[in-house]
């Protein structure tokens, strides 16, 4: 596969104003990867790139991979902002032949986090949530914490994600919760050691 | 079982300020039912009273019970707040012979929640959460709510608790958010019939 395709090809999949967020998160997930060892650019710009591909893909597309590439069900359940991520994980597998598990896992789960994530994974959703574009009460905290510790800067996301959802009066995706959970947990053990 | 012998010793399981809550909470929830057709006062006032026979039990003696009954293990995991629940259902099965399923599920579920619950489970949660002795910011919304509309009335608890948890930087345990979700879909169907 050839970077360069595939930035222009998912650049055709979005209106400009997302594909400018979406270069704002690859640089925003350089930055953040500045700061890590065992950290491999090329993943990092791959995964950015590709992480918000399927998302302005009609609903009725969404469903029919959800359908055929037998991922959970239970998705159709809750609100469809979750669904370009494990749909964009399966398309980059086939369409752009990605094999590395981490970086589709890093796609896979950008928008609903999961427990015990890689750095990859954190970073990808990190700065999908703090690129410069985005604006919310508490993000200037969260953007500091990106920069020192990034288990803490998901457990702000996530908890900011749960209320912003609560509030709206919008169902939370159970992996979520499960998430938060899992990262006030981590917090708490890393502040001990 | 005698009543009067079961509030005799449930006033002795805990301190003064507790027995009076669950006085309240009787009263409280007495009052919800009148407006429900269908529920029988003496369940009512016996799940009240019980409802929080094992909160000042000590965290050995609770999770002795939650590991001699086979209650999920997964309860440890968390808050223990959420504790004496399901093991108060357990005691007053065991120790005061309380068959009734109902009135079981009403003191098992009385702080976590759950789907679909019984009218009579709504009421003892709700009478929990709002007998005259309790104040927080929101309170009076969901007092008006659950005369009105106890779906209604549960969800506004059940955000109110998720989001105080959140803030308080505990975790939350799934079936507490389960049992948002699943009453945010009913209040929205309710809206449309």
């Amino acid at each position: 596969m050839d970077l360069e395709q595939i930035i222009q090809a998912t650049k055709k999949q979005m209106p400009l104003s997302r594909w400018e967020h979406t270069l704002r998160v690859r640089d925003m997930a350089l930055e953040l990867a500045e700061q890590q060892a065992e950290i491999q650019s090329h993943q990092v710009e791959l995964a950015a790139i590709l992480h918000d591909y399927c998302k302005f893909w009609s609903d009725e597309q969404l469903v029919a991979w959800i359908q055929e590439k037998s991922l959970p069900e239970e998705l159709l359940l809750y609100n469809k902002e979750i669904w370009h991520g494990p749909v964009g994980a399966e398309v980059a597998r086939e369409k752009w032949g990605v094999l590395e598990e981490d970086v589709l896992n890093a796609i896979r789960y950008h928008t609903t986090g999961r427990p015990n994530m890689s750095v990859l994974e954190k970073i990808i959703f990190l700065a999908d949530y703090i690129e410069p574009g985005r604006q919310f009460p508490g993000i200037d905290e969260i953007r500091k914490w990106a920069k020192l510790d990034l288990d803490q800067a998901l457990l702000q996301s996530l908890e900011n994600t749960i209320m912003f959802l609560i509030r709206r009066k919008q169902k939370v995706y159970p992996l979520t919760f499960i998430t938060r959970n899992y990262y006030l947990d981590r917090v708490k053990e890393n502040s001990k050691s």
